[in-house]
């Protein structure tokens, strides 16, 4: 039985819908490869399996929802545009899609947003509209751009063609990598937890699925163990993916679909990134990170196990690297 | 007709010795990627395609060329060990060749290595001896554990073995990439120049090969006008990988298959490392950069054209990114 939160949403994510979007983004998005590290193997015990993302058109796996929301609408409806408020990678995964398909992206970022992120979306075409840095700002500045347009609001996670389309990330990395364990993946709003939640458990019943989340936005962990939402007061962690408080259809699908969250410390979050970068010789973000910080930590026990871990993006800020911030 | 420089070093490489090597390795090294990217395409207006050693064993194409080497001595000689002096990447990849066949490396290190660099060779098993950081206490030094072991001699590029294995990487790129017009790869001793211009031309003659090389240590350049090796007195680079004065058989083949060579400056090597690392969202060492970089100053016009470039590997010190050092 689909939990009541979920229907309340009108979720109805399956992994049918998850197939249907793999069909209609497939020739539109990267297939990531999935890499190995005989040295992060030997380290952990474990058979690590990672999904590079950080490969993905756009930097991250937001391309993958972006682009099946918006070619999963119908003609006259696409033609009116899309819109979404967000100051990070699914604003330049929505403006790019909608590049693709030839229709406006009305984008609208708070005026504190990182230079390279508006960069990003102005180079995919994206149409900006600045608002106040204030949650309440960013929805009543994107419902007015929908009001005069009649752009579809395609909200980042709380939305099933995105979740849809995040999924897809799990149908590959299940073919490159079959017979795993377990899958890590972060989680913020919940729109990767839920595609790959429901990808996972549909193709392989037995997975362990295990949603990972910095100590300092632990929102989902602490909703988990309450049973309900408890919405973030205040986030303090450089996983600047992962700095929202779970949807509500997120969070249904979640409590149904996954089976542990763990939280890490921001030293661990560093660390992973590190490591990766330094031995795999990829560059991920902050957030990325996050699943193979919940390994060096020991916080799931992977020891003769087979792991899949999804690799959000790449998108990072060169100038300013953790590891070289002053104490 | 071979270039008497090259016959006095007794050098017969071709393509038939590229091949035994790739043989010879395949098993043991990775099958590195091809990477391209719309956007730099676009940015340059030709085609580029990356050979990512960067992602090799041992984080570098070193591990083509001592791999081939230490699998090429019979037995009996193997037996007694190998021997190199080396500061960088070829003394990893020696370790790592010599524990797969399970005889020892003894490697000679100057004093002032980083520890990086000391402890991968560490990690592989090297055995290690330190001399006074200077090229005469190198060679010294190598010298008397070669006589003391009876090991062999495996130089980082003036060794025929080494430069065969060193071309392989060319037989794959080709693989992937075929139809180049060019294939631009950086210049330091020449090791990987040297393979990579024999099989370049061997397979596909019409090919344009050019080094690339930091001003700051452009020997190669300079010895190629005046027809003859002019040392490096004075290596200005942060592409440490490229602070080598040219071999002797190694200059006679370039000159015998190298188009041109050209030169680049260090605020090229920094945005053409800086702007990989964001693009394509992996870990290149500025070295590995070169060859971009003399895109990015126009020093080879590819417009409209098919380019090979190596990344010639991804060891690169974290705490000391160039584009983060202060002026």
């Amino acid at each position: 039985m689909r939990p009541p939160d979920a229907q309340a949403a009108g979720m109805a994510l399956d992994l049918a819908l998850i197939r249907a979007a793999h069909d209609r983004i497939r020739s539109r998005i990267h297939r990531t490869p999935v890499l190995t590290s005989a040295r992060l193997d030997e380290a952990c015990g474990g058979r690590l399996f990672f999904k590079c993302e950080n490969f993905q058109k756009a930097g991250a796996f937001k391309a993958r929802g972006a682009t099946n929301a918006v070619f999963a609408l119908d003609d006259a409806t696409a033609a009116r545009g899309v819109a979404t408020h967000s100051s990070g990678n699914h604003a330049a995964a929505l403006a790019r899609a909608a590049r693709l398909r030839g229709i406006t992206a009305h984008i609208v970022m708070p005026s504190n947003s990182a230079k390279a992120k508006v960069r990003a979306v102005e180079g995919y075409g994206g149409k900006l509209t600045f608002c106040e840095p204030t949650q309440a700002a960013r929805e009543s500045t994107c419902a007015r751009v929908v009001a005069e347009t009649g752009a579809t609001m395609i909200h980042p996670f709380e939305n099933e063609a995105v979740m849809a389309g995040q999924g897809t990330a799990t149908i590959e990395l299940f073919e490159d990598a079959p017979d795993l364990d377990f899958i890590l993946c972060p989680v913020g709003g919940g729109g990767l937890l839920g595609g790959t939640a429901i990808a996972a458990k549909a193709l392989r019943p037995g997975i362990r699925v295990i949603a990972t989340e910095p100590a300092g936005a632990g929102d989902t962990a602490r909703s988990f163990l309450a049973g309900k939402i408890i919405p973030l007061e205040h986030a303090e962690t450089i996983a600047d993916g992962l700095r929202t408080t779970i949807g509500a259809p997120n969070f249904a699908l979640a409590r149904a679909h996954v089976d542990d969250v763990v939280t890490v410390s921001e030293e661990a979050i560093v660390a992973a990134m590190r490591t990766i970068w330094e031995t795999l010789k990829i560059v991920i973000e902050p957030s990325a990170a996050v699943p193979y910080a919940a390994i060096l930590e020991r916080k799931v026990e992977v020891t003769g196990k087979r792991v899949g871990l999804i690799f959000t993006g790449g998108n990072v800020d060169l100038d300013a690297l953790p590891w070289l911030r002053q104490p």
